[in-house]
């Protein structure tokens, strides 16, 4: 397996540095391995903190910015970020109205997030959690008890920023988070494995015939494997199985999201499949994101996020944004 | 190889399919495949047409919208759209202030867009081409007769675009798509093929301690291939052969693009690179771009275009644009 780095045990330092020098509009702590919005905290506005193994790219630091996050905390490839790292962008971008954590269902995540809270909290920053956990392929897996987080997490970052930069208050902020949440569902297919720098081999096998149905994404097994099958038959499968969670009508923002590896033509081919899938079942798909937004390194595949959209989310969505991967209408 | 379509033979429909359920702020004629911006001409604006082979998303529909293209025609995969689809598209943008073509060096896509002007120039319509060729990696190729044109054309369709809006005249458009084409220079690696979705199998052989220097967008040979290396050594490869024919001093827009398979975090790491040899030879990164923007499939492997910038060409870099791949500042 080629990959474009330099050292396995230097990549997430490497590419720390290139979001820096790319992005002006952030203040990059390599060392410390915390994003920050460039400018200090805003006094009076809640914060958002985000974070989570490397290797999802551009989720988190690419939702850095303007109407999004205020922090991000970037773990080496596929590891939980340590509370060290969570407690310095808590307080680095706490602005006297409390801070916000978003916060993927995995065990690591959640325990580190949780022990980063009580320490801010000892310093006198309020700080509410949020956890996602909108992957319905599975109950409990091998980093997780309860389902995971996936592409909810990019939705929730977008709202509940946009409402923070609104002016809410911390519980109003976490509040619209949570809903968001709870008014998504995601499921993910693989079509091919990845491989983790530092180990060198792919995390799993996949025959040529073969795809994960509800994949993860550090790979982790998802429901079953089945024979590969047209985009309109893999489109099906992953709405099925978050339509029997969650009805897929009204209007909906949708995210057909890459995994790393699959080319924009093949995503924009499976997009208009789940577009006449929910057309046929009463919804409307008002917003839409198509690209890779939460990736899993080099990996073939996809992952289909749904939120059944109110007018309040809506208009959310649509407040400016203006991150190194989300960027609109300021 | 695994595909994540319906069938090889509808996968560009399919795509503009789901485009079109996508991006409303898009017109896409389907059966003619040509993407338009929706809302018809604009009076007294220069129209901006683009196209070529399929298989590079987000180039060239991506770029259609304010501030950018008025159309793309796209080819089959990796093939050149037909004359119909550009004269179609040119009659449909055409304002009254004419149409600038803007062509990549592939010797279909030249001979094409040709004809197309000298039809659209029988019903009257003023047509200027300007030819992309800023590959410095060849001198003629499998597909082309002197230099291919790649990454310059997000540039020269980004500028000439927001210089268009602004209302200046067809000889203005395109002189200052020329003139970013004299100013950009272009050099890719591939560190694996890719497959067209109708052949089945991959367009080339490489071992896996190998990787191909000045790879061509469609998978045509390079210069040579040498043993895999990190990413400081690629990224020097890259861009010594792009300075032995521009300097790389002075303000500059620097692309460093993905080959559409290789992950953001592995971009940002030579993003890092590029910037650290840039800087040593006196040269100043104030504008950048990184991540997939001219793809060949599922390829990995990079791309690094960089373009000298001057005052007025920053100024248009900057300009609002609008499209479903470049989005900023409105």
């Amino acid at each position: 397996m080629k990959k474009l780095i330099n050292n396995p045990d230097t990549v997430v330092t490497d590419a720390l540095a290139g979001l820096a020098a790319a992005h002006p509009s952030l203040a990059v702590d390599a060392e410390n391995k915390v994003i920050l919005r460039a400018g200090g905290p805003r006094p009076g506005k809640v914060g958002l903190v985000s974070g989570g193994g490397s290797g999802h790219e551009p989720l988190h630091g690419g939702f850095v910015g303007y109407g999004m996050l205020d922090a991000a905390c970037p773990g080496e490839v596929f590891t939980s970020p340590v509370p060290d790292q969570m407690l310095l962008a808590t307080k680095a971008v706490n602005g006297g109205a409390g801070v916000l954590h978003i916060v993927k269902n995995y065990t690591g995540d959640v325990l580190n997030f949780q022990m980063a809270a009580e320490l801010a909290e000892d310093e006198g920053i309020d700080v509410v959690p949020v956890v996602i956990n909108d992957d319905v392929a599975v109950e409990d897996s091998l980093y997780t008890a309860g389902r995971r987080g996936t592409g909810a997490t990019v939705f929730a970052e977008k709202i509940a920023g946009a409402l923070a930069e609104e002016g809410a208050d911390l519980a109003a902020v976490a509040a619209v988070a949570r809903e968001v949440n709870e008014r998504s569902r995601s499921f993910g297919v693989a079509l091919s494995p990845c491989t983790i720098p530092a180990a060198g081999k792919p995390t799993f096998e996949l025959a040529d015939t073969e795809v994960e149905l509800g994949i993860g994404i550090h790979g982790e097994p998802g429901r079953t494997r089945a024979p590969m099958a047209p985009a309109s038959e893999l489109a099906a499968v992953a709405l099925d199985a978050i339509g029997a969670d969650l009805p897929v009508d009204g209007d909906l923002l949708v995210m057909v999201n890459g995994m790393g590896g699959t080319p924009l033509i093949e995503l924009y081919a499976l997009f208009s499949e789940v577009s006449q899938y929910v057309r046929a079942r009463g919804g409307r798909i008002t917003r839409s994101l198509v690209g890779n937004y939460i990736t899993s390194l080099e990996m073939q595949g996809f992952s289909v996020t749904v939120c059944r959209l109110s007018g309040a989310l809506a208009r959310l969505w649509d407040a400016p944004v203006e991150t190194p991967a989300l960027r609109w209408g300021r």
